[in-house]
């Protein structure tokens, strides 16, 4: 690692460590906001999950790709970007809360996920307990328009911010409805899964957060469009195909999920799509058997690692994952021309740095 | 009825018209309008889920007190009220696919639920038709705010009309969770029933829609702000106990949902406070036996409907909802000093007309 790609990877842990500071003072100060948020016992509660679950961390990615992105364009401090940075993670927030309901999952970032949490809260009252989950989950979708909302900047550019967010929040909905698809589907073919990591993944997790910091700065968008989108869809297909690999590669220690929860949960991945195109025979039948099974044991989940080791599938993968991220690498490594050279940089390292981390 | 209140609900009835018109028209430009709307078959189903609730009617009262608050200030057209319409039903049918979800209840409007709709396409893939419906409910939300958004209005007024929009659905998710808090609790006193209602009827079925017809008219609400919430607590609390006699001496052909589901959830309601109140020994058992019990027959409920007709339940009742609907009208009287009297006359009849409404 060069001295740049440490400086720009430092930087980025700088925007996440004043964004954790900012994120923790926005729930303390929240209750108070809200009409309402102390009556009772269930509306505080509410608030509590979706802090809880908001600030047990994450990669915060959004908000590194946030700030840089104002960065890119100038490097006084940028009206907007405390609030578009609130607004990114409180959308991110609402989509893990609702995934997780729908995929009916226990952990989410080393702890449990709210829908468990609620269950573990009403033990004796299951629709309850999904209803206060969907709640936190609905509570955090809206808040993320808001705090946007109530940023005081030109009328003009808050415009210009909200339509990218309001753009994410039913792009999502798209990727997560193909994404069920995927889940009913016997079989997903290779267009479906881009598309599934496009309206899911790369406009929610790195343009929105690009186009935001962008227009908060000034920028007009136009003119960098295609680069923008290139850059996101490339980064985005890398990024996926990573979290696919760690789902059966990764240490669930380091990941805060548990291994093999895409299998257990018969999801068409590109993991999944390899060790299904890649084995034959008996190795193919045991994948095929795993895959949709929740009961699966970690003793299958272990030999299905080999046989995935065994036909060179985890190196298969690593390569596409590695050349998308090159490929993104390279895109960005055309903004030197008109954006400052150190936040380039950055994006340039990113994809790089992600095509190979832990969690 | 005389001959000032009949045009005041023709005008009303014209409204609502016009409205159904607008919002069969939005959702048939909505795919096209809407990015990735037309992939694969569940985005699309996603979309058709939500237009076949919304456009299946419901009493459309956001739509008449909306216009017709504009109405108390100006006899010219209005811009932002079209946008301000779709808006308030798209919420709705956010807070109704989300209801239905967390009720499990399979009607809604005389046809099936988003939920039990999902649940029919999906009979094998329990976890994706609760998916499915979720996303159905999330995209109506997003929307709701979509379109108001967009809106062609100065940015001021635009401002407020959101900042109304905003706050009811953040109410809406603390009122839902008290609601929640409520069916969980043995017993549920007076005040969280009324807080209930005023944060999940009042203030999103009438502050709302009263608040943005006066806001696109231009007035300044500061003057009338208490007025307002006084007309939206009463108004909101006559009806919400209709809601709840209805569930038991409503006529399921007309209300469109199956009669004693309140009884069935085992809701807190002002009908099963006032049963469990009013009665003693045998009947009181058999109110207590079949409150929460989702297997009850209809020959229960009807048992139940002659003990309420027995202890007066259904006059007691009926005489709290004529009491909150006169004080209502009383308080929209008091606009005739500053407003157009045609259309005070409107909000002084329609919870007169409410309290004795058949669904």
């Amino acid at each position: 690692m060069n001295s740049s790609s440490l400086s720009a990877l430092e930087r980025a842990a700088g925007h996440q460590q004043r964004f954790d500071v900012s994120f923790a003072k926005y729930f303390a100060e929240l209750a108070g906001d809200l009409n309402g948020a102390q009556l009772g016992r269930f509306p505080p509660r509410c608030l509590e999950l979706l802090a809880q679950l908001s600030l047990r961390g994450g990669k915060r990615i959004r908000i590194a790709l946030l700030y840089e992105a104002a960065g890119l364009v100038t490097r006084d401090e940028v009206p907007g970007l405390a609030e578009a940075a609130l607004s990114l993670e409180l959308l991110h927030s609402h989509a893990l809360i609702l995934d997780d309901i729908m995929d009916d999952s226990p952990m989410r970032r080393g702890g449990p996920s709210t829908y468990y949490a609620c269950r573990e809260d009403l033990p004796n009252h299951p629709q309850a307990a999904l209803g206060l989950a969907m709640m936190a989950g609905d509570l955090a979708g809206f808040l993320a328009l808001r705090v946007l909302f109530r940023a005081e900047l030109p009328a003009d550019r808050k415009q210009a911010m909200i339509d990218v967010q309001l753009g994410v929040t039913t792009d999502t909905v798209i990727g997560q409805a193909l994404d069920l698809e995927r889940d009913v589907n016997s079989s997903a073919d290779e267009e479906l899964l881009e598309t599934v990591c496009e309206y899911k993944t790369s406009r929610y997790t790195i343009l929105a957060p690009l186009r935001l910091g962008l227009l908060a700065a000034g920028q007009d968008l136009a003119p960098h469009e295609q680069s923008l989108r290139r850059y996101a869809r490339l980064a985005g297909l890398s990024g996926q195909m990573r979290d696919d690999y760690l789902d059966l590669f990764g240490d669930p220690a380091v990941t805060g999920k548990p291994e093999g929860a895409d299998l257990r949960a018969g999801r068409h991945t590109y993991l999944t799509r390899e060790l299904l195109a890649l084995t034959s025979d008996d190795d193919h039948d045991t994948v095929k058997s795993a895959l949709g099974n929740p009961d699966c044991t970690p003793r299958t989940i272990d030999r299905i690692r080999d046989i995935a080791h065994r036909h060179n599938v985890h190196t298969r993968l690593q390569k596409a994952i590695d050349h998308h991220a090159q490929a993104a690498a390279a895109e960005a490594g055309s903004w030197h021309r008109h954006w400052n050279d150190e936040a380039v940089t950055l994006f340039e390292q990113l994809p790089l740095w992600g095509a190979r981390r832990k969690r």
